[in-house]
Formats: structure tokens, sequence, C-alpha cells
């Protein structure tokens, strides 16, 4: 067996790039930006008025005038407009374009207005209450960098230069099988001696979450029936992810099957809890890679976190995040196995702080409804103490709170 | 005009209750769930084998027993087994039922298998290996509350006791509305004095995350179209989001508008920055709430966060999160403004420490994908701190790290 930073290593090492796609703007939202985004003008455009009021050439200021004569007014939208005197002014609202000789805004809060007049109530300073072109960004310039994932503000900057379609990083096609006869669906009523699957449904939600649509499929403990069936399967996905069959059962078919099909194991079975009997492989002739999980929900859900999401992330090229939690209580760690504990995270005066939940084994589902994700505790000699700082791996995207 | 925490206050007032409905339960994800989940039977519903190994039964070894006849195998999803005698065995795989007249499960890491007899490699402890019915949750116990938010731990949840179909909270129906007869669509080329819309993109892109999925408006600024178009959106939604036009401009027609249809006005302006001129009202009959932001992209977003999202949190029953950063530079906050600054999010120690995001004033956009959130800072006599607490509005549901 192998430890859980030594797995953990040989799954990242198999990071795979996938390509990229064109998608429609809105199709993009939660998807890995493929390529730089450039301004394709200066933003702003134009100078532009921050205020709704008028419009005037400070020279005018400087040479004492106080009153202007309204000229035209001018909404956001208009084209551009030449101030005909400096005299004058326009009255302008917010967006619109400054005129040519006029460089200055007066808001109409500081102004009366009277017979076509506008009085300044104040002096203002030249140049105030305009936003410059290309005071933002430059035409050309990069405002969005490529491996970036793309979310609301994003869309914004997107739909500012024009991409209405966007290219993002292609995500691998899927497919999560379930393995076990005492699995039945979600709408059966199971004999005593069977349960519903709910692997297969949790991991279709997270996968969701990444914007992966994965195929389904259930496989009955019957080696011939597997076989044929995973075979089929690894020539038509990017990625295999299994749930049971890969404890030292005599029906856990599935290493035996991957091996007959020439699928190369990696490594099978790591020190952790939960989680232990992993499967990890690769199909050589296809790249198609397979992360075949323990069935208890606990395994499964922890080592989709684990391993499977910051190996997906590392090949969309995302950064991987790291993240540490200050513990709120002393846990003892003996024995060879790394531990993924379930804990919720309590935020308090800017610090992240895990507290344990109640968990009642590996075949405890209802507990990690419960979590925000899992703490890592490698063995050590002293018990983890209160304050301690250790990783953590988050199960929801909002940590609730 | 009223301040940032009294306009705050008016808003939440205002949550509403859209109802529940029926989804399927691949549908259910990133929904509030509107009844509690009870187990439909017990967790584990039997007594189940957490190991493959063989299953026995105590008594035998308190008799000094240590070689046991094998007499079947068990499968998971076999029915239930009873034991012939108490000095056999049988194999039992992870999953599977215990046998009647078992009680312990040795695994075969610790037994030798020879001429159909399992051999003791050493002694076990009574009741080993077996993960008891109703151990996790009893038939009858609630294993997911209401309003509930709904993650893939929750669908493994909510498969695991059947629930094919899951009541949720309604969203409301909702529209977003642009303004402004300067904006031209993503797809087009602005003429000089045009912008493209982005507000509206990104607006949709955040309620999608909400799985709210809006229509669509944009309207020019002119007062008969506005008009006729807002009566239609205010009798066929629960919620109209604008954007733009609710400034002193001249062609700023929708306060005025809204007030003509009878349109209940809450409040107007905001002592806040950015995201000043926010209107917000109430058609009484319909109950059709506006949430009419100011067109500046970094007040539509900040208003949408600060505002809208709360209130659609508290509409749905969800809690609403108080998160604190820690500032890490010193800012002076003077004048009257509430300000709300973009700021990106650094985890170190466990620790959330707020870095200022370099911004442009409301009209910059590609601050905001720079941006993890805003910090709110009142006006305050003594700047602002290194090390002090303020409260945060996060802007992406995950925190780019």
């Amino acid at each position: 067996m192998i430890t859980f930073q030594e797995a953990y290593l040989k799954v990242m090492a198999h990071k795979q790039d996938y390509g990229t796609e064109e998608v429609e703007l809105l199709k993009s939202m939660d998807r890995v930006l493929a390529e730089d985004i450039k301004a394709d003008r200066d933003f702003p455009p134009f100078d532009r008025a921050t205020k709704d009021g008028i419009a005037i050439n400070y020279a005018a200021i400087k040479n004492g005038i106080k009153e202007f004569r309204i000229e035209a007014v001018l909404a956001a939208g208009s084209p551009k407009y030449k101030l005909k005197s400096e005299n004058n002014c326009v009255e302008i609202m917010t967006g619109a374009v400054v005129p040519e000789n006029a460089d200055t805004i007066v808001m109409y809060e500081q102004i009366t207005i009277k017979n076509g007049y506008a009085i300044l109530d104040k002096d203002p300073n030249q140049g105030q209450e305009i936003h410059l072109q290309g005071s933002d960004e430059l035409q050309g310039a990069i405002v969005l960098n490529k491996h970036k994932l793309i979310t609301a503000s994003e869309i914004g900057v997107l739909a500012a230069v024009g991409k209405a379609k966007v290219l993002v990083k292609k995500l691998p096609k899927s497919t999560i099988i379930s393995t076990g006869n005492e699995l039945v669906d979600v709408q059966e009523t199971p004999l005593p001696h069977q349960i519903r699957k709910s692997n297969i449904y949790s991991l279709y939600a997270a996968l969701a979450e990444e914007k992966i649509v994965p195929s389904q499929l259930h496989l009955n403990d019957e080696k011939e029936e597997i076989k044929k069936e995973i075979k089929k399967a690894l020539n038509e996905n990017d990625v295999l992810l299994l749930s049971g069959g890969v404890s030292k059962g005599k029906f856990d078919y599935i290493p035996d099957v991957l091996a007959e099909l020439g699928v190369e194991k990696i490594f099978h079975r790591v020190l952790q809890r939960p989680g232990k009997p992993f499967w990890f492989g690769i199909q050589k002739e296809t790249r198609t890679l397979i992360f075949s999980f323990p069935g208890n929900p606990a395994s499964t859900f922890a080592n989709y976190h684990l391993y499977f999401k910051d190996w997906l992330k590392g090949s969309l090229s995302l950064s991987i995040p790291k993240i540490n939690v200050i513990l709120d209580e002393s846990i003892p760690v003996t024995g060879n196995l790394t531990l993924f504990l379930r804990v919720k995270i309590r935020m308090e005066n800017g610090q992240l702080l895990a507290d344990l939940v109640k968990e009642n084994g590996s075949g405890d589902l209802t507990s990690l409804a419960q979590s925000d994700g899992f703490i890592r505790l490698d063995p050590k000699e002293v018990p983890y103490s209160v304050g301690e700082l250790v990783p953590f791996s988050p199960t929801r995207r909002t940590i609730s709170l």
C-alpha cells in the first residue's frame, strides 16, 4: 500500500489536456477560459460623463464666467457633439460622450438652471466627473487571462468586449458506474437485503457542479457482463468513475477485469480512511483514466473530492487551492492511516474553525450532509492540538454557516 | 437619502414566500429543500458486513474453536442466510446481510482458508466489523431538515431514502431589464458613442447560480415604451431587476414611470458607493418587487450581491451568512457614504485576509473580475486599521486562491 501523498502525486501526474471548444457566452458560466481576452477598444471607449449635469470648457471658468448658455442636451447614446462656444455649455447625461471643446462636468446638484442658462453654485475642478477614455483599459490590453474560471463578473467583461462566443477548456467525457447486486434504483422499494443506489447520484451532482454531464451505467456482480461493459466504456470515455467492486471480496471483479482488459494499474489501496481500497489506472492506448472508488458513501465521496476534483482542476489548468483550517479540538491519530474526518466550518473573527461532525464509519451517509468537507490528519506521535492548522478539502462550494 | 443599514432592512422586510414545487432528484441540485426528509427504513437497514471475510458466532470462540467449516458464500445483495451450526462460518462480502446465528466478522487478512475450512490467525473481538441495523438512523428519523440547500451530499441522502422527486422552494419569476440608448448587443460592433450591454449578462449569470432563469428585456430611453413594457413585466413577474435609468438624468424615466404605474417607492438613493441611486419598490396588488439598480457595472453588481442575494436567501428560508474578513491595510473612510470596496481574499493560516483590488470608479468593469467580493466600510472618525474585522459579501461561490 502507498501513502495518501504518494497516491495523490500519482493521480496528479496523470493530468490530461482535453483541448478547447467554443461555447455561447451564457453557456460559458463555470467553465475555464482557454484564451486571453483583450479589450477590443479603449475602456471607456470615449471620455464619458459620470454625472448628470452640464459639460463646460474650464477655460471659461478661468475667464471668470459663471453663467453658461445651454446649447443642447446630450443623452447617453448620442453621437459626439462639438461645443460651439467655450462660453456655452450642454446638458449631459451619465454615460454620454463629453463634447469636443468641453473638459469638465458639473452635476445638476451644483447648478441652477434659468431661462436657458446654467448658473454655477460653486467653482468646479478642471476635468471633474469624467471617466477618461482608456483609463480602465487600453485597446489590446488583456482584460481576462486564460485559465480563469468564468463566473458572473467575468461574463460581464466578456460581454463588454463582444465575446458572443467564448473559447473554453473542454471537459473530459465521463461515465459513472455503480456496481453491486445489492443496489436498486431510487424509485424502487428495496427488499430487506437490498439498498438504493446513492453514490451514483451524489457523483452525478458533484460532476454537474463542474459542468460535466456524465453517462451512467450500473453493473451487477457478473464478471463477463462487467468486462464487456467496461471495455466499451473505456473506448468511449476520457474518464470512468466507478463506485464499488474494488475490495477483497470474491465478487469484486473490477481489478481483475481491468487487468484482463490491459488497463495499467497505477495503484490499488492507499493508507487512508475512508477510501482505502481506491484503485487508479489508465488504459494507455486511449489515455482513459479509471478512478475506481470503494462503494461506501463516505469512501466514494471523500476520494472524489480528494483526488478527482484536484485532478480535474489540474487538467483544466486551474490552480489548485490549498486551504488550511484551525482545529477546534484535540485529536489523536495513531496507526499508519491518514484520516479524513468530516468537519463543519465555522467562520469566526475572520478565521476558519473546523468542528468534527459525529460520524459512524464509512457506510454512514447522513453525516456527509452535515459536513462542509474533510480535514486531513496524517498519523502523528502526539495528538493534534486545539489551534493547530490542518489541510481542508471542501465538499460544497458554499460553506454553510 | 437613507443609510445602507436602513435600506438593507427595508429590502429584507420585503421577503416573500413563493411556495413549493416538486422536481426530479437530479434537478433539485442547488435548490432549497422544502420538506423534512425522513429515513424510510433503518440505516443501515440490516446488520451489514463492513469487511470481506467470514461471519462466525462468537460463542464458538468462547468454546475454544479456531477452525470453522465454510457453509456458504454470501454476496452483497443475497437474502438473509441462517448459519446452520455455530461451529461453522460463512464467507461474507462487504455490504452483505450478517447471517442469523452470526455476530462477528473476521476479515480475510486475519484468516487462512484450507480444505473448506477457515482457520483464525488471531482471536477476534465480539461484534467486530458489523455496521449494526439502525446505528446511523432509525426509520422515521429526520435525515435532512427542510430549508437546507441541496448539494451533492444531500443528493446522496435523498437517493438513499428513495426521493425520486423532491419538494423544493419555488423561485421567483424574474425579468432583468437593461435600459439606455447607448447600449448595443454583445454580438454587435458599437459605434464610437455606444457601448455593449454587459450588466444584463452578468446578472443573468449570477441568477443562474441561484437556478433562476430570468426573462430579458431591453428598453430604450423612450418614456411611453418604458411604461408599456414595465406595466406588462410587473404583471407577469415576481421580481424585476433593472439596470440603469434611475439617476438624475433627463432621460432617467424609471422612477417617474414606476410612480405613474402606481408602484410604491420604498426608497430611492442610499448613502453608499458604489450603487447610490438604487431604487427599490413594490407593486402592492401583485407583490412584484422592483430592484432598480444604477447602470454602472460595479453599481449593479454590488447592489445585486448586497441586497438581492440576501433578500433571495431570506425568501427561500435559507440562513444569511455573516462573513467577516481581516483587513490587510489601513483605509480611511471619511464623508457620509458607506463604501463597498472590491477585495481579493487570501487564505493564510486559517484566516481570511482582504486585499484591496485597484479600481477606477463605478464604471470600471475589469476590476470586478479580479475581486472575490466587497468589504463594507461605514464612515468612521479614525481610519480602519490593519487587522480590523470588516463585513464581507462574496461575489463568487468559490473564492479563488
